[in-house]
């Protein structure tokens, strides 16, 4: 089992309706799987070696070829044959070709169905690991950020209506915390698929006595697989990475939606810069968020992406089943989407101009500071269902007399409930609420360059954009 | 709104990032809008010369150039600059290169926004007539099959337990019957989504007085959108169409998984030509049924299709957000995997052989006559739940004995209910059964007959493969 | 097939895990089936009388007993036992409790299997129908505002950047058109599915000679399903109706997501009535758009009702299988779901007001009217492309200078291109501008009184909430 | 922020639209999340008495309040008022009446917002332990099948092909090697999203001076979140847990398949326990594996929540919005949905039969044993693919003469290839292959053994069904 038909040039072959082969087919998208394969041959053929059923000559002619293969791929001078249907075939070929008798040994004691299993995690690892690195520039790019924006003051919004002052740190912070739990997320991914399929064969592994824990220690897996069925017709590994990038995804989609609204003509809370606006000839102030539209419209690709993996897997009986193949090219689309979107959204935010006249004329242009009154009578004792009511009764006298809240005097304030005090007033200027909300997460400026000396520190490899 | 800025060397093209402008960028993707881009600029120039805005040496120019462009495209002579983002820059610059002036007029009263739009839904209704094409040629190898095997007995199952005799004339047209619900879904789609954007311009129309009934005309389309702001902003067609695509999808599926287990060693009920399966060199009795494997799973990526477009409009505000870019990949991919997938599976479905002696052995050997000796108590007047009653503790009885149906005597039927007469033996003749079910839908020749003469009818200019 | 073990007290019954009978009992959810059963139970009795099958005593007694009984369960004396599984068994067992032997004749030449698929068709199309009611009740809400608003001018957006002028009238009327498609979407589907599985049996008819078009004329239905094993197995109609319920969906995301935008302090372009909206103690200012945020949120689980059932519906055998039964509750949720929110939207819409103080000014503090300028270049012969420049380099020039577009004088001017003469002042004028784009689905007045009187006529008999 | 309107008879409140104060309310399901509301609140209620907010004895009447509550909840005594919305406000409702002016103190320093996202937050990781467990016992009951099944030879498959002699141990085995996965993946889910979202606040903590590390550690996290705006507005934990589910649904989908393909007259391999079939009273040898299909099935559900959810968070502003109620019903529901089906099919397969009679003699009956061949030749020197070549013809030959491999001479083999001699005869033996493939993860009894000890000690506090 294992080999396909058209790569043997079987008696079937010659039949086949050219429909039929070009579905078939996968060397148009598993291409990708090149550098993986040859990796995976080399470690399997030397672990033959150890085990007797190959020798060091032939082992050493298997590894050379591979890696001149290899060189002659990463310079685009290997020209793919689509008769050959899938790129495990392609390098066999020439390998034999290269190579001639123990290019056909290489095979041995494998199946189609653990190498290409093998490839493909091999490919979601090295994409996760890639992943992270990028995660971390994004974050440090919001950790600089936020250090220049440290003391601006923002509305915080809930429901898009102003609820409570925060920084614009603060704020840039909570994507940080977003992209820190995408980054935890793979790396226990990485750590938790980190086992070897190859060994398992076509499904049952093989009659040779090969060292499946040495394959496994060659190519960097921690464990191998423990049953040789569901080796070769798992592909969990293969959802759950999809899982990883949409929830990065979706945190770029809010990310792209924050900015498309403070970048517009009614906010006007911060700029992108020009690299990655587009704009209108006629229209020279529109700088159209295009990037950031597409960060919010790129979640749905990669949606999509794990449900037509999961709709694919579901009710396959065992082991390996033809239907797997369409696994592949959901997880190159995603991978590739978000390690593009990770990149780019770094660099634009690194561009980001706060507008800080703006967001602060925001602040003090709200009752967003109307909740430190209850909290002021709450700490006099008041209870606090009581406080909030008293309090919800003078705001909305305050709105209708079309009256800030720091231009009220105290008697005004004593109307609606005899606990206030004169000691109320620095309740109500925003910097010193904001710088009151000291708690762990909170907007304090305290808290904020405790969080950022952290994290530079932990960010300290990563170049600044 | 209108152009991007990479399209015309505006102030801010030259810091674009290239990062930036790779994902900006649809050139990639969108030439295969190409010919519907030159049709649409076609009408768009002959009906400015017929509201008097363009003269009628200019539109000569601009139709014979762009016709030429066209010729160009098809021979693959035209090298498309990734630097100009999309087709439709691609073709304008090339235009205006050939013919000057009169090509920089044709982008009067149009704007970028509504021209893909139209662009986008000549696409779509060009592929779903390609699609209800295939469908029909589908239909027809389901209905030339059925001939051939009109009589052939197989059992039906419910539960994938053997239920009731049908024919495998029987059992195909019901997939005819789902592919022609795909073929009326389409046809609706298409009379439903007949209508023009053309002429809403970037979301306002335009100040040009333009007839936009007269381009609707000219490119088939049987009414003109009511809003411009709708115009430019609506994708349900997409949706739709993507929706189209995955009930044809499922049908497949539902023929990927019974062809999977006709041909298993354990149904061995059917052959698929050798041009439709792989094997393998080592096991020559393995005809692998991976292209029926492969129209199982594709469905995974046309429901992951529909999902990506459906997430991207979700809570677009309106009109134009560039996000809506993101629906062009997913239709693109999903019209071209259910154009192949069909196509394919006409010429599948033609190879199909039938082993009737191990379909008609698999009625025999079951008690899938049961349900008749129930009918014909009832029709002595039998209440049916009594019938049911005696005739299941009489099948429990024979099955416990090992005994088939058509071996037991009157006497023995008599024990378990003394309505059973001579009469009852024709009953329990599954060719006797099956014609007795002779109701519209039903199994008996004669139903079958009547349907495949209709459908012959029908299907009479599609060539039999 | 056909009848559940739970449901007769067979020999399997006593003996099932309570764990296994909850999860395959349906009657927590398919009591909602219970009006289109009983409907469906006469329209077969009486066509059994037709063909002679019962006598008209027998049907007399079924038919009064099934109306008793639809009362009952109208009046909610109808108390289920879930031990009957589904509310098909809990109907039919009170009728055979009521009427006796009649009752027991009653599912004669019928089985579960048919039975199911005629009652949750006709729920779906019943279903349709009341979409369609309601969303002619939206439709008539926003053309009441519409016509309340036609004038009150409101930048066009597109990338939410301001574009070009248009009025609310002409934005709200956006809308409708999107809701008209939904409706007609709706009416294609019922026209399409309107045909009947009754008669079906459990996959192959039955051999009493039946009248199927009888049945489904009784019905309602325009046609009878033709191929038997079909008719037991097709869920399109579920996954059809939720596409369309998903497109709703989609509209109302967009309408919900304009809401939060227009209702915030930013942008402050309307209120939405207190009676749709929710506020804080504490804040009185805060009216929080909730059902806005719920009409944009609630898509969600629309689409995944669509993938839930599209994933179910996946590589199943023929015919019935019982995995067929999670379609239903996927259906119920999405149909209740998008009648809710389309209902709730409509009285929102009611309830809306817009401040044309704010959106006006919006409009003319902007240079969304740039793009005339470049009209009215054209209109003088002067080639688009170079237009376009001339007005790009004007804009850029005047942003710069902080002055607006309509205090320019023609000196300036002249300086970006000297076809600018006197006459283009009117053309800088906001309504003037708007009253230019007189194309059909323009924003023009004209424009849309017209498309008003056709609308007010089309709903002239949908009450105005 | 903070408090709905219709929680406090706001002045809004009255005017509240019933439909619209239906659709905002979630009482109807987020009554699940009681216990654990109650739960935070004795923890909050203690930490403000650490921090000096409340008093010893305003706190002892809270937390004495509160636990009678949980009492009558427990016992079903605590009639919901939907007019409160939901159960938080029906709880501290019911607490004021209950102790007064304290029971209005316990909402001090908190906002609903990290109220609810610390609840939602506690129910998903107590379901998240409680699913662990019970794929601990669908584990034990694969272990105790395997164990009994450990010799039972039975083909296993790729594209639903004979391909090589496995025995049912192993095939069993590599379902528990599935749901292991899923028990991994779900342990460190719980470990990574273990942080306490309570103190956040409505988005930017609270001007008391609170101790979040204090009320983390009574409520079991390991840590505190980071940053408060994202704190009230994260749900990756919700689509994090929907996604492990997701795979445990998906890997019941493929059991589920196997069991109805097993038990179908065409494998006749297993027999489920009649306490998990349905039959029909009419054929009592239709044992329906309704269970089975129903596991199948219920993947679409779970696929559908994890996109339902994906959608809701897709593009939301900072920090929470209403929207976010959406995600609450599609976790209640995959996560009661997957709990049912994990121990439904932990008992399901308890109860299974295997007819080794039958999957022996489909091993016997096939040439599962050709790989054997090739590997034979392969260890004798001869390159892999030369190998594979002759096998490929000599069983293509034996087919044709309906020759079964071990029936084959010496002189016969020898015709394909020379290096056949008498030792290849005790590899064409089913068994012996099979201890053969003695690697690890292999189907040799040893690896099985080997692995079934394991298994046993890791099980052994589960007690077996």
């Amino acid at each position: 089992m294992g080999f396909k038909s058209g790569a043997r040039g079987g008696r079937l072959k010659r039949a086949m309706d050219p429909l039929a082969e070009a579905m078939n087919a996968s060397i148009e998208f598993d291409r990708r799987l090149a550098h993986f394969d040859i990796r995976g041959s080399i470690a399997h053929a030397q672990m033959l070696e150890e085990v007797g059923v190959l020798d060091s000559e032939e082992v050493a002619a298997i590894c050379d070829g591979l890696k001149t293969i290899g060189h002659e791929i990463a310079k685009g001078n290997f020209p793919l044959d689509p008769a050959l249907e899938d790129i495990h075939m392609n390098i066999e070929d020439r390998l034999i070709k290269r190579i001639g008798t123990p290019g056909m040994r290489l095979h041995t004691a494998r199946s189609r169905n653990d190498q290409v299993a093998t490839d493909l995690k091999l490919y979601a690892l090295h994409s996760a690991k890639k992943l992270i690195q990028l995660l971390r520039v994004l974050r440090k790019s919001f950790v600089t950020k936020a250090q220049k924006y440290k003391k601006g003051m923002i509305p915080g919004y809930t429901h898009l209506q102003r609820a409570q002052p925060v920084t614009i740190g603060h704020h840039l912070l909570a994507y940080e915390a977003m992209f820190h739990r995408d980054q935890r997320r793979l790396q226990t991914y990485i750590e938790r698929v980190s086992r070897s399929p190859l060994g398992a064969g076509a499904l049952a592994t093989t009659t040779f006595n090969i060292d499946r824990t040495s394959t496994a220690k060659k190519l960097g897996f921690r464990h191998v697989m423990k049953n040789s069925m569901d080796a070769v017709s798992d592909r969990d590994f293969v959802l759950d990475l999809l899982h990883c990038v949409t929830t990065v995804g979706i945190h770029l989609s809010r990310l792209g939606e924050e900015l498309v609204l403070w970048t517009s003509k009614e906010f006007q809370f911060a700029s992108i810069g020009p690299a990655y606006c587009s704009t209108s000839s006629i229209m020279p102030q529109k700088a159209n968020a295009d990037i950031a539209e597409l960060l919010r419209g790129k979640v749905g690709r990669l949606i999509g992406s794990w449900v037509a993996v999961a709709t694919v897997c579901k009710g396959l009986p065992l082991a390996y089943n033809k239907d797997l193949q369409e696994t592949q090219e959901p997880m190159f689309d995603a991978v590739e989407t978000s390690l593009q979107c990770v990149e780019v959204a770094a660099k634009m935010v690194s561009s980001l101009k706060f507008h800080v006249e703006n967001t602060e004329a925001a602040v003090t242009n709200s009752y967003a500071l109307a909740t430190e009154l209850a909290d002021y009578l709450a700490q006099k004792g008041v209870p606090f269902r009581e406080a909030h009511h008293a309090v919800g009764a003078l705001v909305h006298w305050a709105s209708t007399q079309n009256r800030k809240l720091n231009s009220l005097k105290l008697t005004e304030l004593r109307k609606f409930h005899d606990a206030f005090a004169r000691d109320v007033f620095p309740w109500i200027d925003a910097e010193v609420s904001i710088n009151r909300r000291n708690n762990v997460g909170g907007p304090a400026i305290k808290q904020i360059s405790l969080q950022l000396r952290e994290l530079k520190k932990e960010l300290t490899d990563v170049p600044t954009l």
